[in-house]
């Protein structure tokens, strides 16, 4: 219950006229039920400290989902009772809340779509209506970012899998080879270590390729000389590693070697400004200004990093001006790269964990400069 | 330039004072211009027959995108210019949209979150922002549904491929081997053959398991008597394949036998009522009227099937009392099932594409029942 518990206090504090709260982001779900399906939502009931209002008849938090999921719904949810909706989920939880005498109800102004609150606003009686949803900002990503003891263990595990996968990656590294083929493998080798599956679309970008940051395996051919771009995570337990590697194929020139030093330094500088109460973009900075003196900066044309757990892409944003602090549990991801057009790109990624006395390396894999 | 004619038709139908449509679903961005990042908006600006109204000075359709993508952008993207946007991509969207005299911008409510709708009314005068953002129904997804001679041709190619690796995938089913081990098999001979992954989380669900709708394959081993259900479908140049089987290993008894008939008869009872002009609703029927003669409708707990292209889930569903008429190039899937909680579970699922003569089958894998 304690995650369902900070997200009563999270929106006691955002939106302390609220009875009850809906959450509809599959992920969200998940996160505070442990259900998996792809179609479900949760009424959270709040309770009233202020005794002149009347409470909503609303006991304990209620997960609604559809007749596909009658079986996994009992065996995966927790903390929450389960109701198989007839009809359209929402309609169901709609319904469920204004008999139980909710007046207004929180949502994920994030997570709900125009079209989707228009149709929730149907399905309440018109004198409730005007004031009933109350949009709020995502709470449940927000108490996401610090992750739990038993997250950073499953992240670390998902984390470690993708650097073993990268070692025996290295042995399929060949001129002549498909980038197609190397991502196979890849995802081969993920599938039978366990993992449920890739967690974003794998990028294998080799030779000039590599200087499109989300150059994803094509049919292209290893060249003999260049660099490959390595950008990969798999998907564990519910949830996600992402690591970047980059390395040569055949003798480098002066200028790649300096390069490729230049990003691992502007990396390293990054890592190294990690620590509790750090704004984000200080931890931008750190990677940009180094490019800036290598005269390379121009060509970093992303953010830093980003949060990493169940989601690929979550807070906090490590980018330019990013106000956000760090706090102990977050995991980020710290990715300079750069990117010559028509040349070549180069990207180094870990994944590190916020501790109180700075990062903590999740992906371990060397980032020494590799010519295979 | 023929979709973003059908888009400004289907829009000044739905929404006569627009100026403009403001686009951003990623599948629509690339359907209407060919790009593929994550990261677009389009502006589709619209002439206005009407001579009294003064036209917006934009003159051709607006691609919006990040640094991230420059070199991508400009490779792929036709019938549209390109903006590399320096902020957030909408903002820019926004100022170009107001600055060039747009008044009302017709937005996709089922693609545009309560956030973000909130979040461009900042970025817009504050005289003109009341009434600057008009919701539409998801005109792009609507004209989606029916497909080109060009989307059925690669449509085709997916479903084609999907054949072949089930043909391949029959050779690895066997007792005492793993759910995932068969989905690790499969998806690696996907990406070899050339699919960019696959359409969505490969279903594996043996014995028991093969009772839940969606089993994603997991670390159980397949047993020495019961079902297998295999559902899967590959990406393949931007679309999507969608099959299902379902395999037995050892001998079957009467009941299961039986079962697969009914759940077969079901199937080929749907694909016969497919005709354009007919209610999706009628097909739906079809097949759950041939589950009911057999006392199994109560354990058909979901649609007989959906449309499918460039996602996985498209228009028309195919669904009870769904009044949606059926016309030539829609692709649709027929999926009845069956599923026993704790017994077994049953699915047989193809592709068709709707011709004036009715369905053709784009998944001609055999459907005869099949003993391992």
């Amino acid at each position: 219950m304690v995650r369902l518990k900070k997200l009563s206090a999270a929106l006691q504090s955002a939106a302390p006229d609220a009875d009850a709260m809906l959450v509809t982001h599959p992920i969200d779900v998940r996160y505070l039920t442990g259900f998996t399906g792809s179609n479900a939502a949760v009424v959270l009931p709040l309770q009233h400290p202020d005794k002149k209002r009347k409470h909503s008849q609303l006991s304990k938090p209620m997960l609604f989902t559809d007749g596909r999921y009658i079986q996994q719904a009992k065996q995966e949810t927790k903390h929450a009772g389960v109701v198989i909706a007839q009809g359209p989920i929402l309609r169901e939880a709609c319904a469920a809340m204004v008999s139980a005498g909710v007046r207004r109800c929180a949502i994920d102004g994030e997570h709900t779509t125009v079209a989707t609150l228009d149709a929730m606003r149907q399905w309440i009686p018109s004198k409730l209506r005007r004031s009933f949803f109350h949009p709020v900002p995502p709470l449940t990503a927000g108490l996401r970012e610090v992750k739990d003891a038993e997250e950073i263990g499953q992240i670390r595990a998902a984390a470690q899998l993708g650097c073993r996968l990268f070692e025996n990656l290295l042995t399929q590294i060949e001129p002549g080879k498909r980038e197609v083929e190397i991502a196979a493998h890849l995802e081969f080798a993920a599938r039978m270590a366990g993992a449920d599956g890739m967690s974003f679309e794998t990028i294998v970008a080799s030779g000039p390729r590599s200087a499109l940051p989300h150059g994803h395996a094509t049919e292209q051919r290893m060249p003999r000389r260049g660099f490959v771009v390595l950008d990969f995570g798999v998907l564990l337990q519910g949830y996600c590693s992402d690591m970047t590697r980059t390395v040569h194929l055949g003798p480098a020139t002066t200028a790649e070697r300096d390069a490729y030093d230049a990003v691992l330094e502007a990396q390293l500088a990054a890592i190294a400004a990690v620590r509790p109460g750090v704004p984000c973009g200080q931890v931008d900075e750190a990677a940009r200004s180094v490019l800036r003196g290598a005269e390379l900066a121009d060509f970093f044309t992303h953010s830093t990093g980003h949060g990493v757990g169940m989601e690929i892409h979550e807070g906090p944003r490590i980018a330019a001006k990013q106000e956000q602090t760090l706090k102990p549990g977050m995991v980020i991801t710290i990715e300079p790269g750069i990117y010559l057009p028509g040349r070549f790109g180069i990207r180094i990624e870990d994944m590190v964990l916020v501790t109180r006395r700075g990062a903590k390396i999740l992906t371990p894999a060397t980032k020494a400069w590799i010519e295979l």
